[in-house]
């Protein structure tokens, strides 16, 4: 169930314009015709994506039969967030590795300009 | 660019038999043989998920022709958390909208238990 849950959610994340339609309804709810606008998309093309995302439950629609106002429904985006803490420290160690070689990269630089200089 | 890793970190993570290969991962490099044992999969369908990890840059293979084994490289995990961050307040003021209508429906179930305790 809770795999099901990330499933979908991350699946729904994949995509460029998903996550710019999330960013945008962040910023307040919104209809097709007000996303469609800034993607120079057709609306059928936003409603596809907008399919997308209500059945991983990341926006509601309203009810208002005219404008069906969208709007960001977050909460299942804690349990991704959680599945990627857990990886945090792993990424953290990653970059302090990275960090490690690029300071042993710079002072091999310097040792090897010392030595030009002195030659 | 930051885009495209996102799509491919995201499509990847969209998957239960891959997402418990990196939990695996985060104990130690294993090899394919070793990965697809407590999967009960075989290595083919095994190989199929980690082609995808890796173009992810997920994970990588280690040299040893034999054995090959596969390593955790958590940092485009990095950029996915962050943009999930983005998003935090928004689904902790999700769950504290619920737990004030929760809140508020103990109230009135208590009220209501209260007057009919005293018809």
């Amino acid at each position: 169930m809770a795999s099901d849950v990330l499933d979908v959610t991350f699946a729904a994340l994949a995509d460029p314009t998903r996550r710019a339609i999330l960013a945008r309804l962040a910023r307040g709810e919104a209809s097709v015709m007000e996303l469609a606008e800034p993607f120079a998309m057709t609306q059928p093309a936003v409603s596809k994506h907008l399919k997308v995302l209500e059945r991983a439950g990341l926006i509601s629609r309203g009810r208002d039969a005219q404008r069906r106002p969208c709007r960001l429904e977050a909460r299942p985006l804690k349990a991704a967030t959680d599945w990627l803490e857990n990886y945090r420290q792993y990424w953290e160690e990653s970059f302090q590795r990275l960090d490690t070689l690029l300071d042993e990269l710079k002072a091999m630089d310097n040792t090897d300009r010392q030595a030009e200089g002195h030659s």
